[in-house]
């Protein structure tokens, strides 16, 4: 039996307070889809099936390279973190499974860790390998590389490192292995950029060969930082290469932040299905870089745009199976809301996406009758779709306001009394 | 015999004034570079081998869409515009063929262009299609897209013309057909992204099944302009996945100013050298878009980088055959100068590259010495090889400096006499 | 009295078969929005009275530098602009104004065109000067620049024309001149940055002691285009300067599109305020430079949050008096349906800015509630208010679905019939 | 009597035995240079007068938000740091004083650490304040701000420190203190954005009036980071409305990575300069962001334009008094390498401007001689300067070869040896 963090006759008691607006909101909502010839009760019944994994390390505050401020209740472990990722998943209902990173998660006993997932009711997606920091009792150090290191003893540190993470993983019930790499260079000249890649395309194929047969492996480009001048697997091109060089198991995953500025991101999502070669979606949202930053927050009409196509992927192709997770840091909100905050925000999306008709923008289409198509599509972003979502949650078992929910329990002060406060101080500067 | 369009003997005195300060500089950087073991003549005799193709629309000059503002003695037709290359060649020696752009230099007697061609001493590098513009008396437009238009029949009239460049580019011994088209979409929803993507690869399949066997086919990308939501052909990636899908005859070309703020070119270089799918460069300088600004002129270090790949490309892979034009639109300066000056600065960027001592460097990378490393690239690029250069120009009978010969020779006014003067007005806004 | 382009009838016709869903759909948001604390009346009632001003330029079709494609009936002179922009008035409700450009826009009797304004119902927004083009039997050149110019002749021509757009502008009723220059350079070097700078303050100087007492000047920057390396007002920094170098009648006007990639615009909004500085928007949408797209387009939130600044400036400013444009290039649209649909967008904006609750807003702001602030805001986001905006164009007599009735009206065939077909080509490149 | 870390003998055997070629090239540049109009002892003067400030922090290993990867013999303490500081000096003679950074360089007795720099030798150039981290014991938390806090004690806790700042300054004869905030917001609507300005303002405000008279104060902007999406002081717009609003004795700081892409940062120079308020450069380099790279590794001619506008401040404007840093992040170099390569590319780049022919060019820009102009300027980039600086080191008693002398010097292992490993470990997103 699932052990529940919030009491669910709070739920219940918030919920019947609301339940009424929502009922006005929802049916008013339904009308007007059905004037437009949508379901309302199919589209609540998609949003209600849809799922994000969360990031185990994102119930932390986060921080820059400048300084980091902790908030309250920070978790301890992997066990605090697993706790907290379900109060996401009870109040929000869009978040049923959590992506563990290694070795900041590994824990000597691994099957205890999964006992308690299944207790909290979470599941474990795509494990992450890390080798952009130096661990602890580490033997070699990656301050130059790991998979395309130099020195073969270096990447064969690193994929020994990737492969116990598939070890761990399997222990799980994972089935997926994400690697991102910070690999690159800082100087025109301090790598050989030909080499560097042809490096990388061993090492991951080595990794490839230890993957089990139902696993797959997601590989996640990145413009820059760590590193400022060069990144090996910069671009989603180069990522393409290395998933479709791996073989069929392997595949992009494609991240916000990671792209140059102004750059199409869901024409890179279409030209990876069109390879059949999108793994999936690390959600965030940002305006500079890799800012990390609750998804939606920024530019909430390009993640209508992605889910847009990712929605005609569902369409057009059975076998698409995305694996979706949340990625982001918190620096200034608790973390526990920012995540309930950003799944409302992709499901938001999704939904959207999902009432758009997809007849009448092929028929625009097919016409070049370009201001009509681009009215269809934004037909489906402007149409407030909250009353869906709230839907959705509530038959899950989940609460209509979620956040107010979470404010209500006390979960976070509580937790600030049985978890010691941590003290802030500079990032990466200093 | 060649038709020299200025005096040769003018050629003779200015660079008989210039001699001997040539000299001693040229001696005085042998004598460093001979300390740091290069051969000077060895390079010199590299960079009297180099060549890079003008645009015949290069000699005109161009415009925003704001307004164009022509200069004196523009050129009127292919014949004016291949006399004027024809200076470009004579003074600087770096530039012996011309690329063609059709419809724009398409004329009767395609033999007679030819022979005027063989006249003036040039050859005929890639010719290029043009299905971004309507042209008088065209059966159907391309405002809404032209290889990727949802209309068969649209589609089929830009196949055949690409198929008639090949046709033309025969008779003037071309062996290449570039491809560059504007199709995209200026709103979200306005083109299905991967439809379009599909459409763009069966009519550019049905051009390659047109190649001679002896030719070559330049897939070029651009991440936005004239369509300012999304592009067809964006980016590499999608490039790369043109040229593979289409076959080994077909190659990828880079344009410095088609990419997003921020991007690592040579990067892009170094992958598409990996994948064996560099077709060449269109050299230009840009810092905003493609604003086709002189070569060298905004970012030198970032062509020297190019030209280092370019370098490393050509002592580790025998194959490789690049083929590289000046893509520049000249608003602001005598076009013949701007390209006289860019060539100069192309090979100056491969002199600079030649010179990089790349045993150390590739020491300094083994060792991740990243100062060393970056300190020894960038001895190359702070080298002044301007006499090497000039050396290189005077030894096959161009100008030691060849604009000021160019002024000298009063060209310009007296093609102002003989060409009929060009009014400006509005460019696309009006 | 009004000579209206489209018949009333029509529109009574067509709102008729719209009323009741429209009706439904505006008592659910207002139920919802009195939940909320609300009253959609007031909402109403603000955005009936909103409006922004129409380019009298921007009712014909646009083109880049590579092509324009005209579509049917295009305007052959300023009655006929001025027609259709009635068009857009009588439907939307929102365009009450025109701003003219010259000297696009003069014509010998321009008391005629005043008086074919006020038949339509339109009034006279700010004129725009051009020097950014040479106009057929213009005595000097803006090749070079044009208040900024390194001759005097040049800088004094400039400033004549400036001084006469103000005297047609009188004739019209404007009150209000706007002043956007191409001037500066391609090149490093081409220009002395400083002297340029000082050279455009000394000439705007003396337009500005032209200005009648009740007027205002606005000073319009711009990163690049037409010129690719520096802009005599590349930014607000330096608009700013020059506003308050001219005097009190100087204000700042601000285009979404002529920014540096990622920078946050709402911020300049701001900032121009608290200096009292800011003069107004030239509202489109861009995705990578200046592209003139349909307001919203892209970015809606970011149009949002420009709005958000606006209203709290209404709130705190009882002098702020914005001046308001659409400034687009229609390429691909119908230009009067991209008008109509862009000052919807316009609307759009400002009524979810309306209904943001500020007091709780201000009240999260204070307390560092960082996620409970963001909520709040994007709560008047993600709102549907398209019931209120159709709510307040069908009160002042516009259409529910105005794009519908444009096209049910055969305005465009009709004029296609009248207005002699246009022929394409290129643009400033050939 | 100055102790000197490096053993002199040792750098004099190193220059004895690159003498003679240094000795022919400089000849050699001399008489190049004699033919171009210049006197290459007058450049070897200015450039053997040039300094710029070593930051403090500069000398340990920096890092990311990912991770650091600290090297041998990292310094312990604001001593050590001084010590390496004087490496610098000692063999690159270009870097005569520090600034240093408070709380991290704060000791109990500032007047001993005063008389250790007076033993090396070296002066002390502005302080730097620190409001973006929290330091131990601090009674509020600059997680939400500091200088615009919306809580008005954490506003009096930061004007506090930077007072406290001046103070300390005092005791090391600094005149001048440099204050950059990361004050700003993640998310729309976190923060108001012009009440957030107007608290800077005020805050700012009590510090300019602790200022000493004989004291300058130093705004930076910064686009983001730590801030992602509005940052208080966000660009030089801001930046100068806050030096001007504080008083005459309030200036702006330009670092190369704190502006939007693509911005041209030498226009901004222009601009600050035209208002009397530019206060210095942080010098570094970027591709991306805030990259704190080598100066002039990435884009050294941007580095040269920069020096381009300020070379011709020199000559225009007798009370320019520029304040110009190092502010570098070295991440994968022995930092003390990077900061003297750092300042060889700093004078690399103010020589080459001081050998561009200004009459010739101010002549050509004056007649709008475009390409000219351009080459005139770029003459002075391309010349290689590199004698001009060994020479100026080795009169003021440095290395021809400074980083040749410091790996010869064992100075490092030394240090390793002395001072104690540093782990690794995480940046601040763990």
């Amino acid at each position: 039996m699932t052990e529940l963090p919030i009491d669910p006759d709070l739920i219940v008691r918030e919920n019947a307070a609301l339940a009424d607006a929502l009922d006005e909101d929802y049916e008013a909502l339904g009308r007007q889809l059905s004037r437009r010839g949508i379901d309302i009760e199919a589209v609540t019944a998609k949003i209600a099936g849809f799922g994000v994994a969360l990031p185990s390390w994102g119930v932390g505050t986060g921080g820059t390279r400048f300084a980091r401020f902790p908030g309250p209740g920070e978790p301890r472990d992997v066990f605090d973190k697993l706790s907290d990722c379900a109060v996401v998943q009870q109040l929000g209902r869009a978040t049923p499974t959590v992506s563990l990173h290694f070795p900041w998660d590994k824990v000597p006993d691994m099957a205890a860790l999964k006992a308690h997932g299944d207790a909290l009711g979470l599941g474990f997606d795509a494990v992450n390998s890390n080798t952009f920091q130096d661990s602890p009792g580490q033997a070699l150090s990656y301050k130059y590389g790991s998979l395309s290191h130099t020195d073969p003893a270096v990447r064969a540190q690193a994929v020994a490192h990737n492969i116990e993470c598939i070890e761990l993983g399997k222990v799980l019930g994972s089935t997926a292995l994400s690697i991102w790499i910070g690999d690159g260079s800082n100087f025109p000249g301090q790598s050989n950029l030909s080499k560097a890649f042809e490096r990388y395309l061993e090492s991951a194929s080595q990794i490839y060969a230890a993957l089990p047969d139902d696993w797959r492996v997601f590989v996640e480009h990145k413009m820059y930082e760590p590193a400022f001048y060069s990144t090996v697997i910069q671009d989603w091109g180069s990522s393409l290469i290395a998933a479709e060089s791996l073989g069929e198991k392997a595949f992009c995953l494609v991240d916000l932040g990671h792209h140059a500025p102004n750059v199409n991101i869901e024409m890179i999502v279409s030209r990876l299905l069109h390879r059949k070669k999108l793994g999936g979606f690390h959600f965030n949202d940002s305006k500079y870089g890799d800012d990390d930053l609750d998804a939606g927050s920024v530019d909430p009409f390009r993640l209508f745009l992605v889910f847009n196509e990712l929605v005609e992927a569902e369409l057009n192709d059975d076998t698409f199976r995305p694996a979706h997770m949340l990625d982001q840091s918190h620096n200034v909100t608790d973390p526990i809301e920012s995540l309930i905050g950003s799944a409302v925000e992709v499901t938001r999306a999704y939904a959207q996406a999902l009432i758009v008709d997809r007849g009448a923008l092929a028929e625009a289409q097919a016409r070049n009758d370009a201001f009509l198509a681009a009215q269809t599509l934004k037909r489906g972003f402007v149409t407030d779709v909250g009353p869906i979502l709230a839907a959705a949650r509530r038959r899950n078992g989940g609460a209509i306001d979620p956040v107010a929910v979470y404010r209500a329990s006390g979960y976070r002060p509580r937790k600030a009394n049985e978890r010691p406060a941590v003290s802030g101080g500079g990032g990466g500067i200093v």
